[in-house]
């Protein structure tokens, strides 16, 4: 399929170090978080959600999405039956298979044959890393995960966690990432933004949270990340 | 949830007849296309195919959805494996609930308040519109299809049947739609376009399109289309 115009090389210096999003950037995940958050509100709430709005909400930790998708704060036994009606859902579809989004390991390989220190940061749950980092094939790549930390995106604390790992000026790190949150914590910790086209939201809305570049896919990013 | 700026009336004379987009407008299956195209592909081409570009082609007819996301043109065993592996796992997981969009009902109960003639266009098959109706309850209303037509979206000969339908002016007809490929077809046979964006599509995308109005969903066009 041809490059958009976007994907050309900007001529900017390459990065010190990046930082790439797993979920949905590295891993087509985010139509099946869609769907099966959609069948857990439908589960649990006994009334169906738009699912556009929950598109809308893909990439922010649980808890968050399911306020904003709600517009309330339900109580504490609803928010856990909703996060795990999704997680057992998303896990079972992740057994069937999960794939790489195209270009994800061609990407890695590139970063590690240019020596461009990388790691990835997810506010993932630890059974859900493990799915999605299995439909890598495991590569040998630091992680850096949200467990621990208080926040998640768009909380800026797994991109300062990430930064902290690569050891690069933030102002020199680039993050890849598929969704406005993403471009909104990492604009937040003070990287730089790149976004790719894979998780289906549209390139306003990328560029309005701070996208430098939008392209395709990980395959758009050889040798330009 | 508060409406947004664009969901305001405009103050344009009411239309003389309105055409409604069935699938992804009034009944909220968009994503649910996503994914059982997606397993098509997977199960029929042994390779996954990315799912934010399915997304992008919801809403057009079945060849042309694969002929976009693939960039060529399979033999016809291959497409017609596509399409059925598409349409069995759509069916299926329609039986287990498909969900009308937010105010789809109210809505076509406020065209028959006001007296506003109004026509379902569909390029579904017929298990399909079946199906979709039935989650709106089989309301008494009159439905356009594409069975008998040689196109289908963005082929504007539905939108042509359905006006006809409608014993209406084109240029006094307004047609709600989700999809880029309805404001395409819409503006093609001389309708107005107005969008929702229970299609998950962004607003520069819809209004590329045409759409003079981009909603949220059905709920806010009453008193609007």
């Amino acid at each position: 399929m041809p490059s958009s115009p976007d994907s050309e090389p900007t001529g900017q210096p390459a990065p010190d170090a990046v930082l790439l999003d797993l979920d949905g950037t590295l891993v087509d995940t985010v139509y099946l978080h869609v769907r099966t958050w959609s069948a857990a509100f439908a589960e649990v709430l006994d009334r169906p959600v738009p699912e556009w709005r929950i598109h809308g909400c893909i990439g922010l930790p649980g808890d968050r999405l399911i306020r904003r998708v709600l517009g309330e704060v339900p109580e504490e036994a609803v928010r856990e039956r909703l996060s795990r009606g999704h997680r057992e859902r998303f896990l079972a579809a992740a057994e069937a298979g999960l794939h790489p989004t195209r270009g994800a390991l061609n990407l890695l390989h590139d970063l590690d044959n240019r020596g461009v220190p990388h790691v990835v940061a997810t506010a993932a749950g630890t059974e859900e890393r493990e799915a999605l980092m299995a439909a890598l094939g495991n590569p040998d790549i630091a992680v850096t995960d949200a467990d621990d930390l208080p926040g998640g995106k768009p909380d800026s604390s797994v991109m300062h966690a990430a930064a902290a790992q690569l050891d690069a000026d933030a102002s020199h790190i680039r993050m890849l990432g598929d969704a406005p949150w993403d471009g909104h914590a990492a604009r937040a910790a003070g990287l730089s933004f790149v976004a790719v086209r894979t998780g289906g939201f549209g390139d306003d809305a990328l560029r309005e949270a701070g996208a430098a570049m939008v392209l395709d896919d990980p395959a758009d990013c050889l040798g330009v990340l």
